[in-house]
């Protein structure tokens, strides 16, 4: 028999509040004030890797779906990232993030020092939503259902703390937590609906356990290279060096 | 101008010089008795993964090589891994030490419980060799140039360490001692005459840099996990719960 809806939504929430990466340490470490303003920029450059890939993976999403209302639907999750005329869009509120750290944001845009498994992370992820079925993929987005809470601890605790944090520098945290919501309803709603099997069910919960691994993993590496005992792997940003830095104006 | 063979060559082999993962601290921990009977389990289940996909790695060559020449010479490598009938073949040999190291050897080969960052590492290469040139497909295999040296380091530093160590738990290192060189010798020959310009030089160096970080990303998902200060990821192998563990006879 298959598990009620809200059963099977039950099981979905469970899987954040056990594996989402608000869990992991090195948030606690960011949001805290604990994190030099290397660590900060290690975590902008790598995360930015993650934000480039994330309209590649909406699009590779769309370009299996056949169904106009879906695509359209999913189409505003790129606008959001790229921009419109009239918003600019979240990967050039994260350059201005990085700007606010320090770094050159040319440098953050080019992924050079980017951590290797920070790149196999996030390609997987676009893998995923490339290969799996249109359920999984959806279903991996929903680690969104977590993200709200997130977003507001790092707002208020990077204000807190941190010298460059500003409406401006922040306002990738704060416009996403606008847009987070309506596309998270829509995503869940519709795995909901789409997962009629007790299989699919299975499937999409092993997508979204995926999907916190992909995150959790770029959190681990980061803080094995930049945290303690920082050991930087071959071909990483190295702090300290001058690279990837803002000139003094 | 194009750089001469020579040149080149010694260019494949720098790469090997500061980045093939011998230089991990993972390797010194392991080849001088300092592990854990757990961390040796534990490399040895995460290791297992890239064992497991390297004849996939190696089908996925083949499947895009139109000559009949080049795909019987490659055969050869899934043969060494998957075996004949004269050969038990690499995979059953990495079990054998599975089961030398007290794992049950169908829990490892089950792959339950191996960092998902293992699997980020390993799968993008076997996309890797899936969706690039041949030419970089080949170079990313060319690793081997540098793992004699680690295999004798390994066996020679595991039998003076560890009560497991005999010829028979050690025998996938020892055959690929053996097996090794041929490949490697092929594969360099091949990339050697292949890479006639600067550029696809340039594609094969960055290949095989590539390759050095899959390497070293498994092993550094591996001191976070489980050295120090050990953090295992959600899902992962945790040790001192029996599971996995080969039954008392």
């Amino acid at each position: 028999m298959t598990p009620s809806r809200d059963a099977f939504e039950a099981r979905l929430r469970q899987i954040g509040a056990e594996r989402y990466h608000d869990l992991h340490p090195f948030h606690d470490l960011l949001h805290g004030g604990g994190c030099t303003p290397d660590q900060v920029r290690a975590w902008v450059i790598n995360r930015y890797y993650y934000q480039h890939a994330i309209p590649m993976k909406d699009a590779a999403f769309m370009s299996r779906v056949d169904c106009p209302d879906l695509r359209r639907q999913w189409r505003a999750r790129i606008e959001d990232h790229d921009g419109t005329a009239e918003n600019e869009g979240g990967i050039r509120r994260w350059l201005r993030l990085a700007e606010a750290v320090g770094l050159d944001p040319d440098y953050v845009a080019s992924r050079k020092g980017v951590l290797p498994a920070t790149t196999f992370a996030v390609d997987a992820y676009v893998r995923f939503v490339r290969e799996k079925t249109l359920l999984e993929a959806v279903a991996s987005s929903l680690t969104e259902l977590f993200a709200p809470r997130i977003h507001a601890s790092r707002i208020e605790g990077l204000l807190r703390n941190y010298d460059f944090a500003d409406d401006s520098s922040l306002s990738y945290f704060s416009t996403r937590l606008k847009e987070a919501p309506k596309d998270v309803a829509f995503g869940l709603a519709w795995v909901l609906d789409h997962a009629d099997t007790a299989d699919k069910q299975d499937a999409a919960a092993q997508a979204l356990i995926f999907k916190t691994d992909v995150l959790w993993a770029q959190l681990d590496a980061l803080w094995g290279a930049y945290v303690e005992p920082a050991r930087i792997p071959p071909g990483a940003w190295v702090p300290g060096q001058g690279l990837g830095l803002k000139e003094a104006s």
